[in-house]
């Protein structure tokens, strides 16, 4: 079934399956490894999802493609405008330009140069205005009425769920074709589309594992919002993981998430870092902040993991060059 | 065809395509990626073929596994046992513990503990012997006599050449499913494996792309050699690549180096440097040394490449954390 991409499509299994065709048009399933010497660290079996070997070294891919090929198979608006500080502008950039569609990206003065460079190399008109993201949302406004743009929010949209839920079909597939199923699963929230993709596949195809999700200590919207059962805006987001600096969280991943999560789990910013370091010597894959949080978090709650089978989703690579040094001096 | 370990095996396309569904026992074939900003850096189009994505992080376990079967199929010895500073090293200790067979690693004093901790972490004996890789090789003559020991060269082993070769079978394939052929492929060159494996399939199945093999300015044996025409030892190797150090070429893979290569291209540290920053930068995949200098070989001869089609071998990832500060300061 193709659903228009602003029609009200619903975050649903059946149409995580159906993204799969999709997202399959264009990438690979990502690894599901584990490492003897990450497995020793957490007395536990630690499973890595490795969604840092995608194209655009990050989840978000899935779900901009799934979104893209419902918009380019029904266009409502002369293309799509977005902004965003990072993977999500890359994802759209890169998916815009597959399905042949106009990509408008806004980001902040002062945004990452890299990060501008890539989203520009795929294609996308860069946009830079404002002090910060949310002045950099007034430009997406105004541009999106002005020009015809469809607004694509980088969690508010059942396409996205549901293209970035494929990865949560995968961990599954991979763990049953090895007669092993996951006790627990650990996912970064940022705005909760990955969290909401594993909630949806997990509850419905492995009841029986422990959903986790994952904010920093510094910049904990939702895990305030999962515990008041209310939307909670801060004020700052304060952690270098610009992955999950969430203020403002989103209502359709809030009531997903609170619907499906079983737990929380904040962690600070050097258990991010030792999370980092601890990745690169078991593994030598480098993760973004972001893409250590989960791993951080089992770590954190090693004790009631112990001897269990552990997903930790590495949901993005795209740490900026100068952060290296910083995290390994 | 099984054939023993210790047979006179050949290399060959059909050997190579044989070991295909021994190596997919524990594998899935690696990603074949071009990313817009290195394109755009070379003036071609750069795959690079991401061996880094492999469970030990590197090419060479595609080549243990293949040995490991044989020899399990038909055990000519008590175990096997070989002398490495690294990827070898977790190769065979990794594909002995999949097959259940004995192995031991010789690395030198001082080789790196993450390097040891990894051979240890996939269940293999590890000793420490002497000052040196030759030292180290004296205590490996000595073992594989008193204990039974097959030794295992880490080149001069057609089953291990005929595994590595299936990464150069996927380039082929992923590039006709493309629609794609490759103009150039680059491939490192420590003792020669990959590039015999490159070779063996390209000239047989793809016989117009040229053929580059790599080594460092500081390490240019198989250089010396494929331009005398015999084989030709250097007294040091000096290049922060280990996994290129290479000092004393082989007889088998210098053979069909020397009937099949195009050209040996030389690069220099500050070149290989350059390419792991850059790697990093356009596709968030860290490289370790030996695992950038086909790109920094394809990106020194970039004149000639100008909107070519081009693959560089990206042959792994295990580069040790203190390494990192000293690349990215």
């Amino acid at each position: 079934m193709t659903t228009n991409a602003n029609s009200h499509a619903e975050v649903s299994v059946s149409q995580i399956q159906a993204a799969r065709e999709i997202v399959y048009r264009t990438l690979s399933p990502s690894p599901l490894l584990d490492y003897p010497l990450l497995n020793a660290e957490l007395g536990a079996r630690l499973w890595l999802k490795h969604e840092n070997h995608l194209p655009t070294g990050a989840f978000k891919i899935r779900g901009g493609l799934n979104f893209m090929h419902h918009f380019a198979a029904s266009p409502t608006h002369h293309g799509v405008i977005t902004a965003t500080r990072g993977n999500h502008g890359q994802s759209v950039a890169l998916a815009a330009q597959i399905y042949d569609v106009p990509a408008t990206i806004v980001v902040p003065f002062g945004n990452n140069p890299e990060k501008n460079a890539a989203i520009r190399a795929f294609g996308a008109r860069l946009i830079e205005h404002g002090r910060d993201f949310d002045e950099a949302r007034e430009k997406v406004e105004e541009l999106s009425a002005a020009e015809n743009l469809r607004y694509l929010h980088s969690a508010n949209e059942p396409h996205l769920i549901n293209g970035v839920g494929t990865y949560a079909l995968e961990i599954l597939e991979t763990l049953a074709k090895r007669g092993e199923t996951a006790d627990a699963v650990f996912v970064p929230i940022g705005l909760g589309s990955g969290l909401c993709g594993v909630i949806t596949a997990f509850r419905a195809l492995s009841p029986q594992t422990k959903i986790y999700g994952v904010q920093a200590e510094g910049a904990p919207s939702v895990y305030l919002s999962w515990r008041a059962g209310h939307i909670i805006e801060t004020k700052d987001a304060h952690t270098f993981a610009d992955g999950v600096a969430t203020r403002v969280p989103a209502q359709l991943t809030f009531d997903i998430i609170q619907q499906g999560v079983d737990e929380i789990v904040l962690v600070s910013e050097s258990e991010i870092i030792r999370a980092i370091r601890l990745l690169w010597r078991t593994t030598h894959n480098l993760a973004e902040g972001a893409g250590a949080v989960a791993t951080a978090a089992a770590l954190k709650l090693r004790e009631r993991l112990q001897k269990q089978n552990v997903v930790c989703v590495f949901t993005g690579a795209n740490l900026d060059s100068q952060s290296i040094t910083t995290i390994f001096n």
